[in-house]
């Protein structure tokens, strides 16, 4: 397949006219003029190649809930609504959530995410099908303790596939006993998967915690050994500069969510003084039912402008920093080998840069993070074109099955 | 003209297979199976029709600045980058910023703006060629006091035009004196037009203010007797209680701009306070330069989760509330006799419901303000189609012109 003559941001700067061609699941080469290689031609005149984006955390089948319950307190819309709604999905329910998340994603040009939720292999599934990358971790808390049976069998089926990356997902330290969390620890060391938690998201969690152990969440974790540069914590949002150094020394991954934590009133992360700490953070929008979409060019803003007010300094987290949330510190915390440069996952969308919100030329990362309104034209996740011209096949089918999936789940209440 | 079979919002629900009959810039009649009263019938299966949303304050010509200088604090941003080149624009430059701007409101269903800048006959001149409605003032500020002469005879230009009502725009109370002000508010009386002001929109602003005057922005133009239910008062960041009775009292309205006072790192306006003091609250994107995009909807969002956060409650500034800042409330700002009803405006914009952010077809209002994605298919002003599936004409010219003119500008630097 050949790109032909898309933009692509180097330096900061936009070249022009440069052709990528994919060879099986990756670019094999960047640069003026190639050859074809086979039939299959995209005329990228006026598009701006970027590689895929991806969203550090979320739970996809939950976009089957969009909508359902709204500008609530967080206890009563969990107890009240979520809680007894989830309690009667089914796996089908997950497959259609999961493939209407996908095509969010795809039209954002999300190429990996990272989930945790019920009915992992469904999903896994799913997201097959809809041909994007999924790191996947079925949650693990001690209601439920049978879970954790689940774990390795999904972890044996799935390692060896393409897209799907098998995790473990304990689900907090206030849902997971120390044996829970020590037991994810060690299946994710022996077969070398990432873990995926949430993490100090909440004042009322964290206080309680406290209250409870007399040190933070993060303490706790560090006194455990179970922080590392495998683990992905979701929200970071109440941390102490104690916990700050220990997430950085730890090199944990930190996946901020900053609209489903302002949706939720849980607060706004110190994002700004986790890079400073060198902390590697990325970009999540959390599930559709707290956000509610995966637009994950939306979240980029929302990170920017928020922690500039926070701050109360509009110079800090420039565009740049928060582009590299959603793309360069994503492949590192998720070990993904992407970009547009030779030898690198074929993962890219291509952009329609004629469209008023990227008028004038000026910076184009800033167009992105802060102009850019709605969708790609293109998104291509490990060679296959997923979107072609803003058409994804069986779109259709999707939005109905996803449509009756709900209703019966409502009609149960 | 014809809508037929649109889904419309009543009493927050939805109903389905609506048509709506325009003749001439006025909805004729709402119903079911309605006749056709002419050849121009819009098939408006799967698509919700809105009436047009307003942007209650920017610096539309200001379009052409995007991305010109981000990430930057507020005084050199304005000293250094902003201001030198706003002193080097010319009309053209304004002609072509304004439309730029008018491209992207369109795409967003937006039908009224609310402007302040310079040049505004040229900003007219445009925003007539477009099509939809401005309300516009040319900025006063004692620095340039010759600036007032030039608005009564814009009054006298414009007031008989069907799209655009000239307004009078004193800058703010920190760059008009006393008699600026006043001579302001006496032309808007004589001639009965708007008001368009900033207000307390930096917390330095309002210090230096009170040090100097030992009382507030709005006590001082209180105690000038200059606010009424004409006032259009931007930003409001900074209100002391009795700041906030006052402009409750004055029936002042309040155009609400959250993503610009994130970005500039302004603060959080108190905007569940003033609504429920009875403020009137709009809502605003303020210039392209500090934003940077005309996404009504994203300001939307961006309103309703920020202020949840800010007063730490998830249920505050429900989605339906700040629905009525983007319609209802700007309708009564501005006096525009719009909405989805009998004898009502022509405005209106038709959004495609059948994209994976509208499904399940939940809350729709809910979907409008935290899930809606990128632009409508079709926007109509005074009852002409501006947007037809998606299709502005001369669209690329308009692009290229903008282009040019922002290359000139810098080519000058």
């Amino acid at each position: 397949m050949l790109i032909r003559s898309a933009s692509i941001i180097r330096n900061g700067s936009l070249l022009k006219n440069i052709d990528i061609l994919i060879e099986g699941n990756r670019i094999s080469e960047v640069g003026r003029d190639l050859r074809p290689n086979d039939d299959e031609i995209i005329d990228a005149r006026n598009m701006l190649a970027v590689p895929g984006l991806v969203n550090s955390h979320t739970h996809l089948a939950m976009t089957l809930l969009r909508g359902y319950a709204d500008d609530m307190e967080l206890i009563p819309w969990l107890q009240e609504k979520i809680w007894p709604l989830e309690a009667r999905l089914k796996p089908s329910d997950v497959r259609a959530g999961v493939k209407l998340g996908c095509l969010e994603l795809i039209r954002f040009g999300v190429t990996c995410y990272n989930d945790m939720y019920y009915f992992m292999d469904e999903t896994a599934a799913a997201t097959r099908e809809m041909g994007i990358r999924g790191v996947l971790s079925g949650v693990l808390f001690d209601m439920r303790p049978e879970f954790i049976n689940d774990v390795e069998p999904f972890i044996k089926k799935w390692r060896d596939d393409d897209l799907i990356k098998p995790a473990v997902g304990p689900h907090a330290v206030y849902t997971c006993s120390e044996e829970t969390l020590l037991r994810a620890k060690d299946i994710a060391e022996r077969y070398d998967v990432k873990i995926h938690i949430h993490l100090s998201e909440t004042r009322d969690e964290v206080d309680t915690f406290v209250n409870q152990r007399h040190m933070s969440p993060v303490e706790y974790l560090e006194n455990l050994g179970f922080l590392s540069e495998r683990v992905v914590a979701a929200h970071c949002v109440w941390l102490t500069p104690r916990d700050i150094r220990i997430l950085a020394e730890r090199h944990v991954n930190v996946a901020h969510c900053p609209i489903s934590n302002l949706k939720l009133a849980s607060g706004i992360a110190p994002v700004a003084t986790l890079i400073e700490h060198g902390v590697n953070v990325c970009l999540g929008t959390d599930g559709a039912s707290s956000n509610n979409n995966l637009d994950i060019f939306e979240e980029m803003k929302v990170a920017a402008v928020v922690q500039k007010c926070s701050v109360g300094r509009s110079a800090i987290l420039p565009a740049d920093a928060v582009w590299r949330m959603a793309t360069e510190n994503a492949y590192k915390a998720f070990s993904l080998d992407m970009g547009i440069r030779r030898g690198a996952l074929a993962d890219l969308a291509l952009i329609n840069m004629r469209r008023p919100w990227f008028i004038p030329v000026t910076s184009m990362i800033s167009h992105l993070v802060y102009s850019m309104s709605g969708e790609a034209s293109y998104t291509i996740c490990n060679g296959r074109v997923l979107m072609r011209d803003g058409v994804i096949e069986g779109e259709a089918k999707i939005l109905d099955e996803a449509q009756r999936c709900y209703e019966r789940l409502i009609s149960e209440e």
